[in-house]
């Protein structure tokens, strides 16, 4: 197809497409003549895997380009590639500094309460956690770091699920990209889920007669 | 305080604050002196909880405004101002577009399915749903959309918790600052567990005996 039509059937700017190309996120079309470059089924499933990250995982160009590099190496381990992709779709989360001492204890012990194996206080997830701990300790909202107990049995249900779902998959092209799309996609979906949960409880509180808080006054 | 002590305690530099002030994000210190203005508690609390949506949520400036210029509406009804702020912090997942009534549907199936009662179809978080089952469809991925029922149970296990702890809150402010403090970093504390669930649940396969594809070979 010419890019007029892989851009109708993506939704992708012709002019993005390019961009694409030029930057290495997608492989140039087969010239075929002067002005005529021919795209392939290939061209339209990697522009929705770079649309996704792009556009549900606001991942930068530059973290894209990572993640599809680790995905076009066959030789390396599928572990190792795992993590450095998982790592460059969850780096906006990062805090720049290492959190304080203390609430990387506090993020180990949300771990280790849940009967996990604790990873190493120097995972990027760790940090993260451990940082998010820490604004709700200086917050004063003690009871809402707490709550990461519950958190951490919702996340096991997900992740369980998480891990089926690339274990039914054979090929290591169809594993790298189900767990890009998984991690992209699957946080906006239950970003989306808990507030509708949300509108649900909260209207189930409603229903039972338990008024909110502004009504009793 | 001088600004001096209120940066050092916040981590914000103080040209940061003055731009908070500018545009309407934190109220202004007492002057005394010409050249000496006073900062308070208030204003420490107000920081961080600005830092919580700008470094943490990603949220842009103008939405942190409109949400706190909610917060500061004591006589706007606290269910109505709950969704204005909630659908602020989480502008940046909600498509541009509305979704493929196709695709709605399907979003309306996930909700039914778990028992819930539907939100509209037009609210802005069945569009986020529609958008993410919309990409998974295209990729391919048709049970990746099946893994949203497991996703759906999780997340009525968070929002159940996320309203207890609001319920537990009787001043307007503190329920709106748990809000959004809740909202905030309890989808960054989400993702952080779900990450490192998922290195516990990979693991544990590996120990059961059970190999990874990539050993298989």
């Amino acid at each position: 197809m010419r890019i007029g039509e892989l851009s109708a059937r993506t939704g992708v700017p012709a002019a993005t497409i390019k961009y694409y190309v030029r930057e290495g996120l997608l492989s140039g079309g087969e010239r075929r003549s002067h002005n005529q470059v021919e795209y392939g089924e290939d061209h339209v499933r990697r522009l929705r895997l770079v649309r996704a990250m792009v556009e549900v995982g606001s991942v930068p160009i530059a973290k894209v380009r990572e993640v599809l590099a680790e995905i076009e190496e066959p030789d390396r381990d599928l572990d190792s590639t795992l993590g450095v992709a998982s790592r460059a779709l969850s780096q906006h989360r990062v805090p720049a500094e290492r959190p304080a001492e203390e609430d990387l204890e506090l993020a180990q012990d949300v771990v280790r309460r849940r009967g996990w194996h604790a990873l190493p206080a120097d995972h990027d997830y760790m940090w993260t956690l451990a940082d998010a701990i820490r604004r709700l300790r200086e917050l004063g909202l003690a009871d809402m770091v707490d709550m990461t107990g519950e958190y951490a049995r919702a996340a096991e249900i997900v992740a369980e699920f998480d891990l089926a779902l690339l274990s039914t998959r054979q090929e290591r092209d169809e594993i790298l990209e189900a767990m890009v799309v998984g991690t992209v996609l699957g946080d906006a979906i239950f970003e989306a889920l808990r507030r509708i949960a949300q509108a649900e409880v909260s209207g189930r509180v409603y229903l039972r007669g338990q008024r909110n808080p502004k009504e009793e006054e």
